[in-house]
Formats: C-alpha cells, sequence, structure tokens
C-alpha cells in the first residue's frame, strides 16, 4: 500500500513523494515521482541518485520536471538506502544510511536490510507497475556518480526491464573506486565475485552489450580520478558496446552540473524508449 | 571588498557565491550571482527570497539558471537577513534570521542590524556596479513572499534603480499580514508610519505608479488569504497601474511553483528592461 507524503503541482504535472513498506528493505521507503498529466502509457524512467542523497536531492535540484512535463514521462526517484531508527548506519557517508550503493549486503549487520539491487530492480519496478498507468514496457534507467553506475549495473543485468541507460559522472569501478571501498569491505565482506556482480566494467565485460549508453561527465569534477569513465570507455569500445560520452569543460560534480544536462539525457531516453 | 565562496559552472554561464562585510547590516553578508558567459553590458535582476530562506533556496531550486543562461541575464539573490553569532534572533521563524523583511528596524536589539531595505537598495546594487561589468541601468527586481512584497516596496521607491519589477505569490500587506506581525511589532514598533515605509499597498495608492507588475499566485497556495493580493489589485486599478496577475489552479506556494513560471518571469523582464 502507497502513502502520499507530498503532492505539488509542477509544470503540466505533479511531483509527489509515497511511502510503502518494504519487503526487500524491511523498513518503510519514500520514493518520488513525478505524473506528467497525461500520464496514461507515459514512458517510465528511474534515476538513482548519489552518496548521501534521499529522493528529495534530485527533485528539488536538478529541474527535471520541465522536461518531464514538456516530454510526457514519469519520473521514479528512489531513496539511496534504507532508512529508520532500526537500520544499521555507519558514521562514515560511503557506508549505511544515504549510501545503499544499489547492492544486495551479504555481511552482518547489513544483509537485513541493504538490499536496494533487489528493490530497484524487482520491487519498486512492480510497485510502479501495479499503482500507476504508465507504459509497462517503455521503462528506462539514469543516475548519478553512485547512482550512475547503479543504473549501468542494474541495465546490464535486467536487459528486458531496463530498454534505456544513461549516467552523470557515474562511478564505474566498484572493485576499484576509493568511495566504494567501505561498500565493498562491510556490504559484501570484500569478496570478488560478489563485488563484480554490481561492478559495470566486469559486467561490461562479461554481459550481453546493450543498444546504447549514454553517458555526460564533466572535466573540473572533482572525483573524476575516482570514476574510472576512461577504463569503462575502452571496455565498451572492446566489446563495440555503442557509448556516447560528452566531456564537459569546467562543470564539476554536482547538481549544477546535472541541471546543465538533464534536458538531454530526457530527450535521450525519450528516442530510445520511441 | 568580496570573498569567493562559491563557484559553479551551470549551462553557459557560472552560479557563484559570495561573501562581504555590509556596512547596513555590519556583519558579513553573503549574496549568490549568476553570471552568464557574455556579460557584459548584461541585464542585472535581483531575486529577494521568502521566510526561512538564504541566499541558497532559489539558486538551487527554482531552476533559473537555464533561462538566465538562455537570455543573458545576471541575476543577484541575496540572504534575507544578516546572520551571525553576535546577530539578534528569535525563536519565531517570522522574525530574526532568515525574516529580515527588506526594511530598516527601528528598535533595539534590532536596529543595529537589520536593515535589509538599505542592503537591497543602496548597498548591493552599488557592489554589483562597482565590481561587475553588467548594465549599470537596465537593472530589474522579483522576489516570492516576504521577497515577493519586498520586491515591489523596494520598486515603487526606487523607480530610478529598478526598471522592472515582478514577484511570485508576494505578501502584499506589510500592515495586515499575519505572516509580518513579529516584522511589525518587533522591527518597527508597530508604529503605523513606519510599517507603511514598506507596505505594498499604502505604497501603490501613494507613489508614482510603474511601467508595469506582474504577479504570479497559485489558487492552492496554503498562505493564500495572507498575501492580500486582490486588495492590491484594487488599488492597482484605482491608481490606473498596468498589473499581470496569472492565477494558477493547482499550484501551491513553494518552489515547484516557482520552478513552473520562473522563464516566464525572466522573460518578462528581458522584455520591460530593452
Amino acid at each position: 500500500m502507497l502513502n502520499l507524503k507530498e503532492s505539488h503541482k509542477c509544470f503540466k504535472g505533479k511531483q509527489e513523494v509515497y511511502s510503502h513498506e518494504s519487503y526487500s528493505n524491511k523498513c518503510t521507503m519514500q520514493f518520488a515521482l513525478y505524473t506528467p498529466d497525461e500520464s496514461k502509457d507515459a514512458e517510465v524512467l528511474f534515476f538513482l541518485s548519489g552518496i548521501t542523497c534521499s529522493e528529495q536531492n534530485f527533485i528539488q535540484k536538478s529541474g527535471y520536471q520541465k522536461f518531464a512535463s514538456d516530454h510526457k514521462i514519469a519520473i521514479v526517484v528512489p531513496d539511496t538506502s534504507p532508512r529508520g531508527e532500526d537500520i544499521p548506519n555507519s558514521d562514515d557517508f560511503k557506508l549505511g544510511m544515504g549510501a545503499g550503493f544499489y547492492l544486495n549486503a551479504i555481511s552482518d549487520p547489513w544483509s537485513k536490510n541493504y538490499n536496494m539491487y533487489d528493490y530497484i530492480c524487482i520491487e519498486l519496478p512492480n510497485i510502479i507497475n501495479e499503482n500507476f498507468n504508465f507504459n509497462k514496457t517503455k521503462i528506462g534507467i539514469f543516475g548519478h556518480s553512485m547512482g550512475g553506475g547503479g543504473a549501468i549495473q542494474c541495465a546490464l543485468k535486467n536487459k528486458n526491464l531496463f530498454k534505456s541507460i544513461s549516467a552523470f559522472s557515474p562511478i564505474c569501478s566498484l572493485e576499484k573506486s576509493e568511495f566504494a571501498k567501505e561498500a565493498r569491505d562491510k556490504y559484501l565482506s570484500n569478496k570478488i565475485e560478489q563485488v563484480r556482480l554490481y561492478d559495470p566494467i566486469y559486467l561490461m565485460q562479461n554481459s550481453e552489450t546493450l543498444k546504447s549508453i549514454k553517458i555526460d561527465v564533466g572535466i573540473d569534477d572533482e572525483f573524476l580520478d575516482d570514476l574510472y569513465i576512461n577504463d569503462f570507455k575502452k571496455i565498451c569500445s572492446q566489446r563495440n558496446q555503442e557509448l556516447i560520452i560528452n566531456k564537459h569543460t569546467g562543470y564539476d560534480h554536482g547538481y549544477y552540473f546535472i541541471q546543465s544536462f538533464i534536458e538531454d539525457h530526457i530527450v535521450y531516453h525519450k528516442e530510445m524508449l520511441e
């Protein structure tokens, strides 16, 4: 059952936030949803946010609603982790609440609740299909940073679910990124075969290719070296994976960068899902 | 002297935040500035935010940068009050930090620092003129809620400074609005002649008219009755003041509403300043 927590008219549609009990994460989860006024059979995009974010950051800061409204696309923005008083957490912002890394944890105390991979790839798509009248097959996924990597790894393993894929400044190597060290060590006990289950570069090397992948990144991104985008590009090239990478001079890692190119991403997904 | 606190490339321009010592408010103030890449002789708009806001809310949530970039307009976003450890404050969010009401306080302990009227109408425009290469005369002002009323009262008293004026959901009656009760009582000792100095309705009745005023407001604005927009409209009509009011069904008082109509306002100012 969905509980409506917020509803605001925004452009020609509404920005809402829902909560629900999650069987994957065994806690109450929130997600945001933009519904264009004419929503029947609308394409659906899932946006996966970066570390420290909840469902609120993207909906408040990216300015995406104008383009979701113009192109009549529904956009689902999940939280980035389970949350609540009983949920394990850490003092490190790269582990625990706000940093679920879109994987299923295998180690205590994380494994009970930190199952964001199942949440994003099974539970939440089913909730959207069951509760709204959007198109059931024209579904895409995109994300930023931790969520950009999350979008790529989810898409590579769920070709029949996610038909279009793009990312802003994605963390392309779960295996190497310093940002993901705590996630590897604590969620996955640093087991390489587990890490590879969620590693965009490894999966790109070992999965069927996708129709196309679009990546935008700022040249002045303060975390550029930790994203391993060039390594990802090399593997895409080896695999003949169509990859559109735009590197933008002067832009950094934050929402002012996302905002500047959000229209391009929404138009890209619209075209890929046609 | 200006200190650069933040700088982010955003669309074809940059979103920056500066701090400086303010002689009006006798404290360090911050303001945000969007500078389009081709900024020489650019029109300048001042945006005055609502209660509880700093310079950050509008720049993070309104999505204005795309349109400032497209139309090559510089936009200055001041904080809404003095701030700092030594600055008087209150537990009521409608008084003290975040709620300067764009007036000069006359009562202790507020009068030393709460001089936002002088800051907005004298100090900050001079700082912008002295430090940047924008147009020195094509300057407009707009704002939201407390800042919408602030923009109107500042414009009515400074026709030679602010050449274009618009507002989202403005508080039009400083004299009657419940939101402004604490400001009247504490900043201005509830002296009616002082209150009227900053009251859009009183000033509309008693000042020279302006070229045009544009107001947008949501019909589902939770504070609609406290804004006194219909009273303001009546006085504008009596004075033959050109007034464009758009009332939008379904929209509320927040940034999702502002975001939906921000392009219209920027285009309006661009045209009025031509």
